[in-house]
Formats: structure tokens, C-alpha cells, sequence
């Protein structure tokens, strides 16, 4: 109700401010018996991770994962799974300009307004380390939708800026994915994001981009319409994130430039299913999976950090000047990989649980 | 849980199928002592309404809501209001042929396999007709922004298929947009629209398009971080409509092609209070809304059912070939645009109340 | 949110006045393809209806129930299911003293606090009339429980102030409860309670007492702890009744005058299951059903509305008498059965749901 | 949904075993700008502590909380509170007899037929240890109520076993609960009460008991009809405390041997007021608080873990006997007494905000 929890059966609650004692997760609803490891946990905390690359934020979180309950014996008990990572390498003296001043395009005055008060050490609850509680979530949902149904679910930087890949995602794989440190799977035009970001740090500015994200293998059937259509609910998923400005399933904007008689999937039968020989409903029809790819594609604007001096106002209504000192990443993209696969799983599990309750 | 209801404490439940009794909705958590006439949410359904102009579907129903409760000489008691409108033009014969054949991008394959029945007659729950019930609780949700805090509403077709609309917004009037059948504010852009609609519709094709929303007035401080920030309900109503495929807000996809000092918002103070001099952050900053107009783009797909030949499947799994009778509309997006405006109410007024809540 | 929708998964929305438009209900979440017809409905509106007997209110209301959607060719289609009832015999004039008189432990004065503004007219909508919508929700829950798991709802009228039934409830059947007006299998004890409910009305006074409810064949399993245990759910479920003061389960408010060794259900094997020798936990242990019988009782006050003369004050905060004309049950019990047995099937057939989804 | 969280806009998810990492809450819509301290909440936890006197539980928890997010400065933020205890005197040996031998009348059975696995150690999830986290949020709770509108709940034993205190709850203080370990307002009665504790633990039996709270300065208005009368929500969340069998409101049980001549609140006023002369209702009218005192009763079951030998049954269905070692409380009364005010605390603050939010 007050915006920290997301799902239904499958229910994440998260807090924790960038500069307090950690941040965390609470889930709610996981099913009994599914076999888990702390390990899983942070192979996805470790790919979302501060000062992974040169290319992210330098600041230095080991981000350790700790499991407080709901975990017995390696094995999921069907009660609330609490984890929670502490924050270590904070400096919340880097923060103390904003503590009056309110960087462009950020969350301090929205935030101030809001509530009358906020926590202005690394951006408080606004600050991207928010997600790791999403993260890790998202890494058991992962594991539960690989272990129930065999799905599986990749994201990529498609776009950095103007740098777009183009590639067949037929072959896509997480090994590709991870090949590089920008996550594009294709190595000639992630060499050219990387070193279009290294320029652009150097600058004192920021990017941004799209990444695209698939689910591959998803059971027909999931989603509620007519409010919790599936692409609707995934919509909200990614739009949740920090920085995004523009969602799209299958054909999206671009689908607006067809007529129906080109746009429509036609279905036909193979092996006794029944399949659409395009798919440009990418994968959800009506609100509901049809058995097809699901492919969405997310716009994150370039990050609202920079060195660049900006023109602002002060708590005060004063006209200032700002340069923004502390850590940040020159572009979110190749650390929002691993959070985009995390909302995607997120919703998919909550949907596979609300299908076997209600159509089971 | 199930999918047709939605909002936290302005909260919707719609229901009924394009061929049952009727359709209706019912509205729980509307603040007492608003005034509202039946003539009020009438105004909205007729512009939803079929048979509204030759660019629409011909099915002619009246659509005269029902006030069934909640309303006691002619002001809101803060009990459940349920409104309704009685099916009348049904043509349930028409439909026969999806009986057991699947409607390229169509709902019927989805909905036979989650739910192992469905009412195949005009699409059921799927048919648009379902967008009543929002529509008629979008009208109360419109009358109390403004009444509460001066809110208004404002969507319009901005693009159908190739024809765009560039117009500078700032004008943007209710009655430019109502001035033509097209719902476009550009008279010359409108024209041209409303000639490739009625030349499609003779080709038995369908066009898809863009619709902009822009809300005014909106106070500061709306918007439920980390999960429920505006921008991702607000993506979730709309994408929560029939034919949808894209979502964006402020700089959208296109702002990945800026770097960070140049999509920046920079602030400043205009008397007394704190703007910024460009909007590219659409209204909302952090999840939570900073007093500038909100802007939203909905990216529409061409009408799924046709008069063309289109290959399909049957229910028994035999390929075979639809032409689709019945009546449908070329192109949703002039009706659409009441659909639009009631979902973005409904967040608003939703959110509005949720803010008296935790920081009134 | 608001107060008007109960359940998890199988989720009811209720709205009506006593004197508006009508009363009913919205079902969402019921799983498609359970039979159901009108008749079934209406049988148990039947038992609620005003006008029944010589022992209850002489409105007179068919209570014919319509349904809307959600049901098509005697099958529910896993769509909102919309039923309605209109309301016919309204007396609004009979009100007119309440108009500006509270009531003396009625809904009056607490309504026009929180509302600002109330229906005055029959109770608006803290009438009783606003259980049919429940009700008839109910059905469809008792007709799933019964279908999906075998599961059989009985209550029955235990207490009318001091007279008691002491029946072994081992062979309670529904033919014995319904064998007489005030709903109590004992014939004999059943007499008393009608002739003490006659000589009450006749002095203008009124009457309360107790309701036994017990649930037989409840699969092990249902309730989620810690907050939606299978005994809080029932609690909330039948104490949002009107009238009702007091609830208890299995040994109840006796159960604290044994000591842990007199108390304690021993467990033993009956072929093949695990069952205990007593039932003092009325069938729930842990918040989880044990797959004993579910017993509840539930005390329900004397009306609030008699003819006899009550000290009161008005709306403008003077001191006044009160009598109260109008039509009005003497005891609730025997209308209120159905209301339990409903309550009870709802919350059931939702921990169904639940638990096919989380454990499943 | 899966039965963790409690609360609409002031929600708390608890999560925790007796036996895992520890135990702990989030609390998600605490209203921005509360001032709050650790050793506010500790206050509280203290009181709920194993091993605080000789009558409880010889545990050792010191039970000293952590709070991890959403407070700044010694002020609440509006984010997420994250408060934990870590577990430290476990002693999971203790239990390996019940890892194959259900307790009678303890959760062991439903938790592993429901989930399939369970923590056998102390009882896990179902421990009453799971109630820290409700401590920790109530006291948070009550201090808001305290600083936003004066409310002030107590809640007190009021009988063990057959030992009854009859005192005039007029003069009731916090002060006279505290002044004995049995939290028995009446010195005399609380004597008897600890010596017949005492005789019965020593006999290796345990008892049960009643307590009564009372929540004073409640404003008018707060309650949702018709599902979430503040009645049916207190019922609720007092019923979702371990070894609770009943609830009653104002005359509860003993009211159904009234008439309503006898039973109505007669209405009048007092310092411009509207006051009821007795308060048969508790304090509730039709679902809403009408300003009288609201008090509740709640009775708990006699605790089912004793020294003394009983029947039962191994998970592989065999017939045993068991006799429980471990640390166990023989009566949990004085334990529950801050956990009833905390569930009384945290319903009455989420209808403060709900009313804030709909009629504010």
C-alpha cells in the first residue's frame, strides 16, 4: 500500500537507505521445498554490485548476503525468507552539498516535499542500492521458475546512447551476456559502448540506453486480466526501477507504424502446439502468456549524476551552482541488467502462483 | 488479487463480459460529500460510446449508466458506488465462426487455455467493452482532482499510423480535442487522419497510433516509491488497456539519446516556488511528482480483428483460414482517448489519497 | 481497502444501501468452470430474506437475485461475477425520525461522524440488507468447497438469551436446522426460543444469543500463519457481521478454566490419519486446519432497533425521546445462519485457493 | 496475501524462526517526522522477554533491537523500518525429540502437513517468539497514537484459570500493571494468580486465562465498514496471537442474556459531546469508534507444551508418548499482555490513517 512491497502470492518487501545500517528484503509467499544456496543469492548481488568494472561506480560494496530465515537445511520452509546485506563503504561527508541543495533531475526536492524529511547521505531511499533487496529476490524467483517450468530469463544492453545492437537474440545466452562488462552480447558493438562510456566519464557526463530482456519457455495462460494483464504487470515491474523512462512489449512503438494485416500473428501448429509464426505480441495476448517469447524493452535516461556544474536551487529557494562530487556510474545500463531479469522473474513466479490457485 | 480491480484507496472492481447482462464497475474508498450527476460520468461514456462517428465500430449502444449506490441526493457517501450499464446491441450470431477458431492476436487462444472456457461471443471479458466500468469511475476520479486540487486531464491522439501530430501543448484545450471525430487538437493533422482511417477501414485493414495524456496542476509530492512510484502505475493503468504495446514518460526512448548534462532538468524559482526550466523528467522525479505537468505516451497496435483472410487455428488444432464479420473499429485510438484520461485519473486521485494518508 | 471487499484470492466486493437502487456483489477470483445456476443462489437468499416467518421483519422482499456476468452456460467463466437484487419494498418515509435523531446503539451517529453525511433511509448502509450480497457469494463458495474437497458448512441458532441448546452436534444435518423458524435442530428447545421471540416483540423489546457453526471434511493445510490464521480469518470474517459481540473457536473463553494436561488434544492414528481423541482446538492448530471439524460460535446482541421508549439526542446535540416506528426483526439469529454459514464457505474456499497456489 | 504482513497503510511484515538467524519486522507507511529511539521500542520488548521473572520462560534472550532503516536523526523518514533481533540463547537439541513427534495441540502437525518441512527446533515459525517483531512495530505504533491524537492503550490480566480480577477500570494505569511479574492491576488477585502459576508448573501443567484491553481517547470515526469494522479488525489481529480461543467486545458473551431495552447505549451529551451512558458497545458503533473506550477481551488457551506425559503420534504414524523438556512459559498471560496491546496499537494507528486518508 505505501509502495515498498511488490506481488501478490509471491510478495517482496524492501528497505534500507543507501547510507543506513543495510539494505534488505523480506519475501512473503515463497513456496516449501525449493532447494536454495546463499551462493545463488549473490551470484546475482555480485553481477548488480558497486566497482565491479571500470566502467560503475567506484565505490566498494562486497555486498554480502546474509539469509536470516525462512531457510532450513538448504531447503525453502514456505515462511517469510528475511536477507539482508549491511552497507560498508559509505561517505556520507561526499553527500553533505546536497544536504541543501538539490541536484537536477534526482529525487532530493520530490522527496523533501514529500515527506518533509529525508536521509540526503548517497540519495537515502532514492539511491539505486535499493535494488539489491530486488536482486536477490529475484534470484530465488529465478530458481523457482527454472525449477517448476523450465523457464529462463535473459536481459542485455541493447542500446548505450546511439550504439545499438542488432544481433539475432535466437542464440542469446547468459554466457554471452556476461563476456563483457557492459552485457551487450555482442563483442564488436560492446567495445564500442565501453569505450563511448569511458569517454563520457571522462567528460564529467552520463549515459543512458535500452536494454532488452526475454523469457523464454514461459507456460501459457499467465496473467490476470484485465488490470493484471501480464504486460501490464511487468510495465510497472521495470518502470519501478530507478532512471527508466519508456516501456515496450514485442512490437511496441514501432508496431504502431503497421496495419493489422501486417502486424497480426498468425498462428499455425507445431508438434501439437499451437505456435504464431511472428511475434509481435511478444509473447502475451489479451493480458495472458501465449507460450511465446516474451520480449520487453526498457529506456533508462543517462544518469542524473554528472561532474558537469548545473544550474539549481537550494532547500532555501536560492539559485545555485552544482558540481556533483561522490561515486556514481556515468550509465546505469550494465548493472540494471541483473535488475530487470530480477522484475521480469518477479512477476513471472507471482503469476505462475495466482494460476495454480485459481486454474489449478 | 484476480486482476479486475485496481488502486490502493480509490479502489475499482470492473466487471462483465461484451455479451453478458451489461457491464459496471464498482468504486470503493471515494471521499464523501463529492457531488457527482449521472450526467457527469454520461459525458464520459459518450465519448467511449460505439457508434460514436463513421470512424468507429457501428454497434450502437446507448450506454446509460445506472448510479445503483453510494450516491444520496446527488453527493458521494463514502460507501461503494456501483454504476452499470445494460448490454443492448448484441449480436451474439456474429460471433459464431471463434467459436472454435482462434482470432489472430486475438485474446480467444489465451483465455481458452488459461481458463478452459470462455465466452466466445464478441470477446467476452476481453472486448473492450470491459473499458466502461473505467471509464464511468474515471469521470467521478476526474471531478474530484479538480474539485480537491485543480487537477486536469488532458489526452489526445498525437499519431495514427505514419500521420504525427507536432503541435506545441501548451494550448491544448478540451474542446480542440473534442472538435473533430479523430480526437486530434491539429484541424489540417485531424483531417488527414480521419482519410486514412475511413480509406483503411474500406481495405478491411486496421491502423494502430500514439495517444499523449498531460495532466495539469498536479500537486507536489504524489507517488509511493520504491515500487509504487508514479511512473510506474501510472505505466501499469495504461498498459492495463486493450491494444497497448508501449509506455513512456518525459523524454521516453528518446532521451537515451541525450547524455546527462543535456537531459538534465535544471531548477529554478518562479515565484516562490521550485520549477524546472525543461521537462524532461515528465512530471516526476523519483517516483514521486514535482509539480510540473505530467506528460505520458501510450502506443496503441492496429486493431487485432480484420476483414482480410488471415491463416489461423482451430480449438481442434486444424489450420484454416478467418475473415473476420462483426462490427470492430479500424482504429481504437479516438475512443481510446477517454480510456486514457480515466486511468490516469484514477492513479492521480488514487495517490492523492494515499498522500493525505501517511504525510497529510 | 476501504472496507467493502473480503478475501485473499476468492475476493468479494459488496455495495447497496437498504433504500437505494439495490445490494449485491462482485466475486473475483472464483476458478472458472463450476456450475452454478440462480436457484442455488437464491436458495440461500431465501433463508435470509426478510418476511420469512412470523419471527422476523415484516418488509417484504423477494430478493430476487440477478447474475450479471462471469457465468455462461451454467458455468462460471473465471471472470468477475456480478450479482444484483433490487430493492422493492422501501419505506423511506418510516425513517424520517431518524433523519436527525441517532438511534441509541445503532450506526447513526457514528456514520455521520466519519461520512459527514449518511442515508438515513433504513440504515443506509449499515442494514443488515447489505449481507445479501455476502450471501449470495456465500452460495458459490459452499457450492466450490462441496464440489472441489467435500467440505459441508452447518450453523445453527445454539442461544436465544438464556435458553440454550445442548444437542450432540454429531448429527446435525441441514434438514433439522431448517425444520423450524428459528433455526434450531432441537425441536423442543427450538419452541421456547420462538414463543420467548413472540412475547419480546409484543413488549417492544428485543433479543440476542449465540450461533454454532461447524465446518465438516476441511482438508489439513488451510490458514496462513502468522497474521491470516485460519481462526483470525473466521474472527474478522463473522465479526464484521452486524450485531455481533463475541467469537470463539474450539474450547473457547471455557477452555481457560482447564489446566494444559486437561485441555491438550491427544493425537492417535484412525486408518491411516492423524486425528485427536478431543476437539478443544476446534479444528485448528497453529492457525492451520487439523482436518477436524471447524467449530465457531458467535454472539450476536439484542437488536439495537425497538419499539420501546429510548433516551436519545438529535444531530444539533439536543436531548430528545425515541421510539422507533418502522419494520424491524425482534432477533437476528434465525436471518443471521445463513450470514455465518456464508462467512465461514468464504473464508474457506479462499485458504483453498491459497494454499493450491503456495503449496500446491 | 501469504499471511505475513498485517496492517493496509501502516503495515508490518514479520518474519523470523525461534530457532534461525533471528527475529524481525518491516514496517511499511509509518507517517514521516515521528520522533522515535531504540530504547522506545526496547521499552516494550522487554516487557514480552523470556526469562523477565519466575513465572516465564528460564530462556535468556536479551532480545536488544536493532534498527536498521527508515529512521534519520532519531526522526521516522516515511520509508521502510527495518528492526531485528538476532536469536542467541538457542538450544536446538532441546527439541529433537518433536523433529519426529507431534506435541499435542501445538503446530507441529498442520506446519508439516501444510508445508511438507518444518524447523523443529523451538517451534520455528510458530513460536511465540514470532511475536517480536509485532512488539517492536505496536511500540511504534502506540507512540504515534500518543502523539497524534492522545490515545492510550492498556491492556491487563484479568483472570487465570479461575482466578478473577473484578477491579473498576476507571483508575487503571500502566504503573498498576507493571507492579507485579503477572501484570495483574489488583495486588491482591495477582498474588493468588502467581502462586497458582507457580503450583502448576511445578506439577508440570500449565494454564490459561483472560486479558482485557482498553484503548482511551479514540477519535470518533475510525473503522471501515463493511468488512473492516474496527471490531472485526481488532478480532483479527488479537486472534492471530498464538493460543488465543476467544474475543469478545464491550458485553461480548454475557450481552446475549440482555434484552435491548437493557443492552442500547442511551445517548447524551457532556461538554458539547456526544456520550453514551453505559458502554455496552465498546466503544464501537456499526464499525466505527464512537469515542467511548474501546475494550476488548481476549481469552488464551492454557499453554499446550507441559512436563506431563500425553498420548500422540510420530510422523511416521506411529502411537508414542512424549513428555516435553525445554523451556516453555506454564502460563503465557504475562508475556501476551504487551503483544495484545501491540495488535490493539497497530490496528487502531492503520484506521488513524485510513480515516486520514478517506474522510480527512
Amino acid at each position: 500500500m505505501s509502495g515498498n512491497s511488490f506481488g501478490h502470492l509471491f510478495r517482496i518487501t524492501t528497505w534500507g537507505e543507501s547510507h543506513g545500517g543495510g539494505v534488505g528484503v523480506v519475501i512473503d509467499g515463497c513456496p516449501p521445498r525449493i532447494p536454495i544456496s546463499a551462493d545463488e543469492i549473490q551470484y546475482e548481488l555480485d553481477r548488480r554490485r558497486p566497482g565491479q568494472s571500470r566502467i560503475t561506480t567506484p565505490r566498494q560494496e562486497e555486498d554480502r548476503v546474509q539469509i536470516l530465515s525462512g531457510v532450513f537445511e538448504g531447503m525453502t520452509l514456505g515462511t517469510p525468507i528475511s536477507m539482508m546485506v549491511l552497507n560498508k563503504d559509505t561517505k556520507a561527508e561526499d553527500y553533505a552539498p546536497f544536504k541543501e541543495t538539490f541536484r537536477p533531475s534526482h529525487a532530493d526536492y520530490t522527496y523533501q516535499q514529500k515527506y518533509g524529511i529525508r536521509n540526503w547521505q548517497g540519495g537515502g531511499r532514492s539511491s539505486a542500492r535499493e535494488t539489491v533487496g530486488r536482486v536477490a529476490a529475484g534470484a530465488l524467483a529465478k530458481k523457482i521458475l527454472k525449477e517448476k517450468c523450465g523457464v529462463k530469463i535473459l536481459a542485455y544492453v541493447k542500446q548505450i546512447h546511439s550504439i545499438a545492437c542488432s544481433m539475432d537474440t535466437t542464440f542469446l545466452t547468459h554466457e554471452k551476456i556476461e563476456s563483457n562488462i557492459v552485457r551487450c552480447p555482442d563483442p564488436a558493438t560492446a567495445e564500442k559502448m565501453i569505450q563511448l562510456i569511458e569517454d563520457t566519464r571522462k567528460k564529467g557526463d552520463s549515459l543512458g540506453g535500452i536494454i532488452e530482456a526475454i523469457a523464454q519457455g514461459v507456460p501459457v495462460g499467465l496473467g490476470n486480466p484485465v488490470f493484471d494483464k501480464l504486460e501490464a504487470e511487468l510495465a510497472k515491474a521495470v518502470m519501478s526501477l530507478p532512471a527508466t523512462k519508456g516501456y515496450e512489449i514485442g512490437s511496441g512503438f514501432e508496431g504502431t507504424l503497421m496495419t493489422g494485416s501486417q502486424h497480426n500473428d498468425a498462428f499455425y501448429m507445431e508438434e501439437g502446439k499451437v505456435r504464431t509464426k511472428t511475434n509481435r505480441s511478444g509473447g502475451v495476448q489479451g493480458g495472458i502468456s501465449n507460450g511465446e517469447d516474451i520480449v520487453i524493452r526498457v529506456a533508462f535516461k543517462p544518469t542524473a549524476t554528472i561532474r558537469q556544474i548545473q544550474e539549481t536551487v537550494t532547500s532555501e529557494g536560492d539559485q545555485t551552482l552544482l558540481s556533483a562530487p561522490g561515486r556514481h556510474d556515468p550509465c546505469v545500463l550494465p548493472r540494471a541488467v541483473p535488475m530487470v531479469e530480477a522484475m521480469m522473474a518477479l512477476v513471472l513466479v507471482d503469476h505462475y502462483l495466482l494460476q495454480r490457485a485459481q486454474c489449478g
